[in-house]
């Protein structure tokens, strides 16, 4: 072990452990939040109760797979026990597996605990005015984004030193949080829009009761929905995505031979939590300034420390020869997801021309609000398509000359640019889970009856997290693509490397040096990659439309059978656990099969074509995967912000022809733009993630090879 | 010149005598069926006279975009004409291009003349039953599927003779073919959808008076927009696929300098139009039979005919070594358009499972129609897709082993599979062109006031031509992705020609052996090329929704200030020319733009990135080009059909809320499946003969290279 990754070791452990006081701090400043209303007292409780109780039964659900995933690895990955060369790695590996899915349900758990007090700290705290109840929603946030970047960094660190750089290990861990953030993602985003779509269709839509108004059978569960869907799945989410950037670059190194590279790639990650860490710590609201100026300005703060911090670095530890192209690599991401953020923004602010069209559309009916959604939502993919194509590119060139024979080199400048982008993640993170928390504490203003000065607070933090949401998934998948990219090159070197071994022990298989997409292999499962994404997300959407029509029917049956509900007598209050119990029960059902069949599919286009279909399998789904991403998540930001426009009183305002127009556009964008569109990122990660795993298997056993 | 070449010359020459000389007889036996009716004299004339006046001008405007894109040809392609071996290839390419745009408009042009007959005749003819009705409408369409194929066999072979062989020529040809369908498509697709969006949105839902009913000022422009887009949009498409699929064959079998391949690409082609000959004429309606049963009938019939045609024809004529394995190859070809074609009517005909779905959903309302079909629409890519790359592995793989150390022989057999595939597409133009003229003739019975026996019979004769479709259009998206993967494979040969030919001039140009997806230039290719399909999509389908709006207002103002118009008074009529010319103008503005974009950011990635880069590009845009055009024709159909079950008596039947919604499905369905949709096949389609026809250049004045 060198001095350099000594240090790298040490940073990236101190500074987890800074971020994981960080978020206790916060936690207990959330906590000791004054909360005196008994209303919100109870109704925050039964959204907390209900939101433990799903992610406990989908934790035990998900568990079983976990179990069985994990008896897979053992007997047959990285090679079949029995013929490997030392079975510990197998078990290295399994164990590995088990760590990413604990530290990733953790990180849910975690999120979710602390998201169902601060909710209740800052709908209390919108009574005494906007700051307050902004800080009690953001710190609530940045205690998931901390926990969840610290237990990556954390993670990945403990299994790459324990196991000596073991690739096989790094890549175990990092499908462990890949695959169940890919379940906890798609059971989550199934559970929250069942619940929005139901409340809103009978509540807004047929009896034409407010939002969040207690009547309705379905607001709590709409409230948990939050929780689970953009709380946890969320976290899920994006722990998935860093602990991939890291282990692409980590494993490319490895595959490089180059250990030098290591303690960059370490070193680089903890600066960016540790930039994070202070902007969170600094983040205030101004006086005079907004809530949406408060969180980009801690944004920024955390770029502009991110990159002092690792110029610094670089120029004090890392060899100049190919330290500043290395950095420079990196920095392009960052660059990269910083404009992706800002294009998303342009599509889906009402400030801006697509959400003006499209609400001005809504005019003429539902079926126009559709179609300049959709327009727009196409258009939209291009500026960050292009932004991905040239930051790879770049990324790309700037490392290549480093040995300008191995193309491996140019990858792993991918690989850094991904680990860029996704650098102040933690900062991402806490923006992103302060959106569901402070919407919750709206909620639980109109519940508790805590006056409309205090709802006008919470509308106000409810659409700063709308408008800085698009920004953040907009970088979400930027960094998923640059990390998918990345993945597609450690699936080359997984290939490459176990061909070289196999060749040690005499064994000879045919490696691939290309993968040509005019090589029918490489171009059929270009085809057949390309399809999945789309099936994925119908069989995702398809479970949201079969349990919103359970929940509407039950919503429709209280209203009918209690009395007094409707009218809202006093004391009369209806039977909220059975919705939370119908979204729970259809999430469950609905979660496994979309999941099941991208994996399955990825085996068998594997086991027929071989590594060079898996090759091409992965480029289409990558490609598509990204381009149904941005499509359905800007296209859906954009009609909830359509509708928000027209209820602040445009066109009509609210109940005018044009709003229940924009209504439909809304309820549609829906599960595009929190069940399905974000849900693809992990499902591209996890397939890819399983080729490279699998690759010594396809190598072997696969009917084409 | 060979034997065996000649014969097929004459052969291939004959037989599109032979297919003009079915297409004439069929235009005067429609021109001979009986007509009397006043009203429907006048009308079918008024939208003669639309339909011609549009595509007048839309000519008009196309031919100042093909002078100057001759001028461009002539002077830089295949090489500048300065620096060029013999001016002469630049000369005869821009004939042939030029041709190729004349042969499409006439194509396009007959269709609409016999069309635009045909109507009236089967709207006559169903007064006096089924059958007479179904003969007039199907010749009629049959005259334009057996010019368009008879036309582009005679084209290319006319070319290919004159020229000896000259690939620049053939591809100039394709170009020509091609360009022209481009503009044409999106043009007519703009027209029809306009008309038909704004007469529906007016009329059914706002005042609630039945389709095609004459008060409304739009329904002569719904009936224009129905020959200009359905039938001369398609037969252009068509013409143009037919085209590029031979060029492809050719090119390759030039580029592997195997003349001897040559002759089969003209026999098969030619045998297809035989057998498609045969199959319309024979074409009847039996006594108990159903209208789709008849048009299903005559394909069995075309598909037996043309196998046993060409197995006889391989047995007799050609090579034994080689001849089986291109016939196999294109029987793969023939046999997955059909499956095809299975797979789009599964997934939207009203017996089946999805349509049934989306009718249920539509009940919950309009945002539930539209969730569900995205759904199904994203689910109906999968088994294309599939069947796209099977059919194309299996044609490399059979034709592969010819020379394994060449993969062009690979390719070749996907061109072949491509031609295979397109063979009977005379017949399945006859059955496409049926669609809208039956479509025409129930407007005009309804506006005749021919009575409701009438109406009933072309209401069935209708309902068959959109079942018809379905599949024909499965098959169409079908055949363009298996032509433009063959055109992946003519770009690589161009490439290397250029590179051999500048090699003996002493130029050294760095040539290509792959594409590799892991090539850092071929990635950003595949990802700009897989946002261009989505981007297009988005500007067509805005260019409607913009026209639209134009129209709608301007019925508004019909029915506000015509007096007695809304009343139905005798003798009051309304301005249908107004909104013929609003179509029109508004058709004509925004065609351009988006066939545009397609081309420049070709030229762009291509001098930026160079043939690695448009490698990729290529790629990217097949894939995500054959998605989006899968998606959305099915989705257009299955929103088609549903809306057309509830109105059949189910879920409420017409005017239940459940119906209401299935408009908005069928409003937001008729760009995607007939706009957009179609369009993509041309877009790709004329991007990869760009990328072809620029290969040089972009290899000599390319920034990467």
């Amino acid at each position: 072990m060198t001095f350099t990754i000594t240090i790298a070791y040490i940073a990236a452990i101190i500074i987890s452990l800074v971020s994981f006081g960080v978020a206790l701090y916060f936690f207990f400043w959330v906590k000791r939040q004054p909360s005196s209303n008994e209303t919100i007292h109870r109704i925050g409780a039964l959204i907390g109760k209900g939101a433990n109780t799903f992610l406990r039964r989908e934790y035990l659900l998900l568990a079983r797979f976990a179990g069985a995933a994990t008896i897979l690895i053992l007997l047959f990955l990285p090679s079949p026990i029995w013929s490997a060369k030392s079975p510990m790695t197998n078990v290295l590996m399994a164990i590995s597996y088990v760590f990413g899915t604990v530290l990733s349900a953790l990180a849910g758990k975690i999120g979710i605990a602390v998201a169902t007090i601060a909710n209740m700290k800052a709908a209390e705290a919108a009574t005494k005015g906007i700051r307050p109840s902004f800080m009690a929603g953001f710190r609530g946030g940045a205690v998931m984004g901390m926990a969840v970047v610290g237990a990556s960094l954390l993670g990945v660190t403990i299994v790459y030193m324990v196991t000596n750089g073991d690739s096989s290990s790094v890549l175990g861990f990092s499908f462990g949080a890949s695959s169940l953030a890919l379940f906890a993602k798609a059971g989550g985003g199934i559970f929250t829009k069942t619940a929005d779509i139901s409340a809103d269709l009978v509540g807004k839509v047929e009896l034409g009761i407010p939002e969040d108004d207690p009547r309705n059978p379905a607001v709590i569960a709409d409230n948990v929905g939050d929780n689970v869907g953009d709380v946890a799945g969320m976290g899920a989410d994006l722990f998935d995505s860093n602990v991939a950037s890291m282990a692409a670059a980590l494993v490319m190194a490895i595959a490089l031979n180059r250990e030098s590279f290591v303690p960059m790639v370490f070193c680089y990650a903890a600066l960016g939590l540790l930039a994070s860490s202070i902007g969170v710590l600094l983040a205030r609201m101004g006086k005079k300034a907004n809530p949406t100026r408060a969180l980009n300005m801690s944004t920024y703060i955390t770029t502009a420390l991110f990159a002092g911090f690792t110029a610094l670095a670089t120029f004090l530890f890392f060899n100049k020869e190919y330290g500043w192209r290395i950095w420079a690599a990196m920095t392009v991401g960052l660059l990269v997801g910083t404009l992706i953020g800002i294009v998303s923004d342009f599509f889906t602010n009402d400030n801006k021309h697509p959400v003006r069209y499209v609400s001005n559309a809504s005019k003429s009916g539902p079926a126009f609000t559709i179609l300049s959604g959709v327009s727009y939502g196409f258009l939209s993919v291009l500026p960050a398509m292009v932004g991905i194509a040239i930051s790879a590119l770049a990324a790309y060139q700037i490392c290549a000359p480093l040995n300008p024979d191995d193309p491996t080199y140019g990858m792993f400048g991918i690989a850094m640019a991904a680990v860029g982008m996704l650098s102040i993640v933690g900062m991402i993170i806490s923006n992103d889970a302060y959106g569901p928390i402070v919407d919750n504490a709206r909620g639980l203003v109109e519940m508790g009856g805590l006056g409309d000065t205090a709802l006008e607070v919470t509308d106000e933090l409810d659409s700063a997290g709308n408008t800085v949401k698009a920004v953040t998934k907009g970088f979400a998948i930027g960094a998923a693509g640059l990390t998918i990219i990345a993945l597609l090159g450690t699936f080359m070197s997984e290939v490459n490397v176990a061909v070289a071994e196999a060749a040690q022990e005499g064994i000879t298989l045919k490696g691939i040096e290309t993968f040509d997409i005019l090589n029918p292999l490489v171009f059929f499962g270009l085809l057949v990659g390309a399809a999945i994404p789309a099936v994925f997300s119908a069989m995702l959407m398809l479970g949201v439309d079969r349990n919103a029509q359970r929940m509407v029917a039950e919503i429709h049956r209280q209203f009918k059978e209690i009395v007094g509900l409707k009218e809202g007598v006093h004391g009369v209050e209806p039977e909220y656990e059975k919705c939370i119990d119908i979204a729970t029960v259809g999430a469950l059902k609905e979660l496994i099969p979309a999941g099941l069949m991208a994996i399955i599919v990825t085996l068998a286009v594997g086991f027929i074509g071989g590594v060079e279909a898996i090759g091409g399998y992965l480029a289409g789904n990558i490609v598509s995967g990204l381009l149904l991403a941005l499509f359905m998540s800007n296209a859906g930001g954009l009609w909830d912000n359509a509708k928000k426009y027209i209820e602040a009183g445009n066109h009509g305002g609210k109940g005018s022809d044009a709003h229940k127009a924009a209504v439909v556009g809304d309820t549609v964008g829906d599960p595009f733009k929190d069940t399905a569109g974000p849900s693809l990122n992990t499902q591209v990660t996890v397939v890819s993630l399983v080729s490279s795993l699998m690759s010594t298997l396809f190598l072997t056993y696969s009917i084409f090879r």
